[in-house]
């Protein structure tokens, strides 16, 4: 099988790092694609930057759809546009926000997640909220941190984001850690070492879900709400993502 | 003040009917403005048509501010890319779903919606949610029809919504009706009138509610979750909502 | 249209307030009427007080409904009797705890409230349960003053409730601040200046709800819950609040 | 111990079925009270007949309190002024709707509410809702009859109150029945021997609930919420209300 | 009537405790039977203790049925095997946590629950969440100590479990304390004493609720969730809870 | 890696059914074990099976742990001890309830279950709401039929479930089934191609989880609620599952 890690960024040195953490974890037999998208921001920390993001992850599912791919990763810690994504693939797609709720419900009574920015914590409690984990999650921290400062995570970074690791297993007695960013993809087995509490990171998280779902031969469901779009004329910037219609 | 209608999808009937509904209810000293979207689809029903509707309006914002606008209403009932859409935005900026949501649940303890395509109902549920206004929203119902069959409403199409909204009173106990379409917004004076109860159409419920948070002096909070993006590069078909460093 | 603000205590500094904060945002065209009521205590601030101070409200709509009220707002951040005040009007009718909070929603993603003396926390928490807004306020937070000490407000008392403004941007991270009291009406352009985020009063908020929803010929709701009372027999001292059976 | 049943309307027969049935289960040592309401409608079956019968209720707890009662069962199944009456209460408050749900959820995973006219529903789910029941309650029903058919409960009335209960048990699996409805005190044996399911009636739960409560010692918290009330003027027609300063 | 109260632990100090709380507040009439478990851990304060518990518990309620019990109390804050326990029995059965959280919901708008170690603070927070006390209950707090250190409970267990309760007044503004062990039976007079709010303790108030239910004639559910199971083979060593086919 | 896949019943049938789904899905270097209970019900259709059936469970992780198995499924719908099986494994363990819902809402927005008989309904029930799948799961579902019925499944029994699925899609417009018994295991690739959504079945579901997080190197939490139970002196029919102090 054919698994697509879309980093839904254009900087590289984040789908590196991507790449290389869902090839760690992946099975024998599955194969691992980095897309890296042609339209999108240099990093994500916004609602505007998830907006703009989701272009060029559309894109890319489109591509993917078109080489066969089994399914879709979504590296980027707010699951920008995974509902549209759904809608025109065959086979299954998670962010990996998503995907570490999942795990760190698994494996913990209650989890804290850490993230960057703190004006990025509002996209993670949506999600938290629309797919039912509030109660699992005991507490959305940030650690001050930009998404490009991770890019080439010095030891700095590492600290801050140990720190606030700490805090999370301390003060919210919390029985796992989910890390809060793509970014964070590499650290994730330090982190865990230090602090002692399982440490649940998106991008392999959502890799192994993903070979399950594809594994048991499920895909997104075709009926109702995540069937194919209808298709319809698209206009100006958008205008290449018009689908055409089915035979 | 001016108050912008953004009309997210390229159809324009509907971005007609908009505005017409909206100066139908502004005060005097309100000026309405029709912004009709460049980059779009023909009409919105599924994640995948929010997802690309949403670069039209941020363009659409850009232009707004550009110009001194005051206030901004999105006219799609699953009100896409609001969030990022108060990021851009000096003033306030509601969808019409969020805006029919708060005024129903002044005027009545429960109400129904009634849109378009069933498959459009887990949008307006997943609002509805993040809202918080499960409790008061006794039941989303889909009429079947798809949104362009509104674009010159004919009395087929009036029919089977009326019968719908009929069904919400009868079997949910509703107080009050929304309707879920922006292409609904010349029959909510219909509708009342043969069902009897408020119908709340969500153009004229936005207009109201921008006009007022408007006149009160309030704006989006620039504090926090909804303040400015930071700046950054973006590349490829999105390049031109690229954010300048702020002054 | 003529709007109805009733200030439910007897402190006629309150019901002077309150007057001037309506009149200060009222559109061209609304007329701004205050009822002070003639049943009620001095203030309120217990569940006791939100009890007695209702039927002063009711004696007030059904007043202004003779007169021919187009609309209420209930000027005390309790929503006394807001349930029972809708069934015997035919305008819309709001309180100001809960007009707030609609406005609060719409112009950040998170809010906190700062309210008078600790014991009315609840009165306010069980009014965000009901309404929904439980995951758009942060916390509830009181200045520990009481309700009269606001009839003039000196700068003491201001000082306070600044400073729990203050604690709710940095502890709470509210993108808006709701003040919780009707007294505070004259000091949120104050506040808001000197905390730099939204503030929402609920007097204002309230005005311009009612005027918006006036205008778009929207009333409460005359069929199911909240249906003209069924007329019955009164005694004691309530007798004077017998409905007369409608013709 | 004392306790007392309030039957808040100023029908007799209906303070004449309460006191009945909470003499019906009343421990030997338990002397019941019952103190029929000066002030009050004739039924309640709106919101406006609560806020209205919430004084009569007030003023039978001050009564009650100089005669050293020892708690007070508020015998109407919207729980009019529960809250209020509890600050001004040394001893337990509790409405027969609350008490009926806390004893029907340990009995039963799931019960359903069967009350008089379909209005008065609104009044149930708000309750279930601040109380926390909305779980365990499948459904609040009402069988279309008025308060006051309930008066001298004939065959007729009682024949559509068992059918709407045989309607809960095969359509919502409830497995537990809550009757909606002081008035319908004298019907639970019947209904329960007819439809094979404990029926759970309000007036004989709460009397059995403050009766525990005073016995263990416990009366309502009079440290923060539910302390007494501060004292303040009253005008008007609740001037009577009027709290002296405690010493 | 008969209520058995079970201590589903091997210690016998807890079971003495237990049995002198529930006969301190039994009402003439009622007779107080202890049921020691056969099977069972030392204490209970995990997952796993809880579940080796339930046997013991559902032993002691077979032998009770055939003694004829009229009702039984669950005398572990974790209410183990709680619906199982209600499953094989006619009357009603209730655990403590369960119980204290009806009556601290009475008496107080929010209660606090102070318990033994950290780690069954997950427990309690799973009963509150199900029997739907989350609004009710502020916060869940562990004194640190375990279970057997109040077999005989000293000076220093109660100090601890003291200021506990006091941070909980304090700090989470509860309006009442629920204590979280069987084992604290004997600290609640004191422990209200110096705190001035009520202390709910669970023997006692599942002793009246239970009292309370019978006195009703009302008895667990036998008709849906709650029937008897359906006989059928046991094997190993729980063969001896094999039930037989009901006549 | 090891995983091994626990039937709590005594019935050989479903052993092999359930061992066979698991190998089918398992990937290259994944040994899937069978752990048949020694103690346990022939089958588990209520909350006193559930209980009983723990016992078996707990003693298969103890040989499991001994035997360094690295994951566990625990083959029955209702997830039996599933927190307290955590406490006492190192590796993951999960119920294939919770499984199922993990991976159906990956899948598709909303998903039905349809389980056996009516009664095991309200175990699901809590389990979608302590895991926070109450949005996710339009509705549970029963066909009515007992569970040893699905020991060699026959056509009649088959027919009754797909019809139960199909009313599943066609009333609730669910988007996926969760087949809710381990004993339809070996049905849900027919009942699949019958109605055309996506049949999520909960064996093949755990195994894909527990295979992915072992994969990740990830385990049960030993830190707070979940670390290994204290060692305490057990008596009685429990007494063999006393655990030792680790050293």
């Amino acid at each position: 099988m054919r698994i697509q890690i879309i980093n839904p960024t254009t900087t590289e040195a984040f789908a590196r790092k991507n790449l290389a953490a869902a090839k760690s974890v992946a099975a024998a037999g599955t194969e691992i694609v980095s897309a890296s998208v042609l339209s999108g921001p240099a990093s994500i920390e916004s609602h505007y930057d998830e907006a703009v993001s989701t272009i060029g992850i559309l894109e890319a599912i489109h591509r993917g759809e078109a080489e066969g791919i089994d399914g879709y990763v979504i590296a980027c810690f707010g699951d920008p546009g995974y509902l549209a994504a759904r809608e025109i693939a065959r086979g299954p797609v998670i962010g990996i926000a998503e995907a570490a709720f999942h795990l760190a419900s698994i494996i913990a009574t209650r989890f804290s997640v850490v993230t960057t920015l703190a004006r990025t914590k509002i996209i993670c409690e949506h999600l938290l909220q629309i797919h039912g984990f509030e109660h699992q999650c005991r507490r959305v921290r940030a650690c001050g941190l930009e998404v490009l400062e991770l890019e080439e995570t010095g030891m700095e970074a590492c600290r801050d984001i140990l720190e606030e690791c700490r805090r999370a297993v301390a003060e919210d007695e919390a029985g796992a850690i989910v890390l809060g960013c793509a970014g964070m993809a590499d650290l994730a087995d330090h982190i865990q070492q230090e602090i002692g509490v399982p440490v649940v990171e998106g991008v392999t998280a959502a890799t192994k879900l993903i070979e399950g779902i594809v594994a048991l031969r499920l895909g997104t469901s075709k009926v109702g709400d995540l069937a194919y779009p209808l298709p319809k004329p698209l206009s100006g910037s958008v205008k290449h993502l018009e689908i055409a219609p089915r035979r």
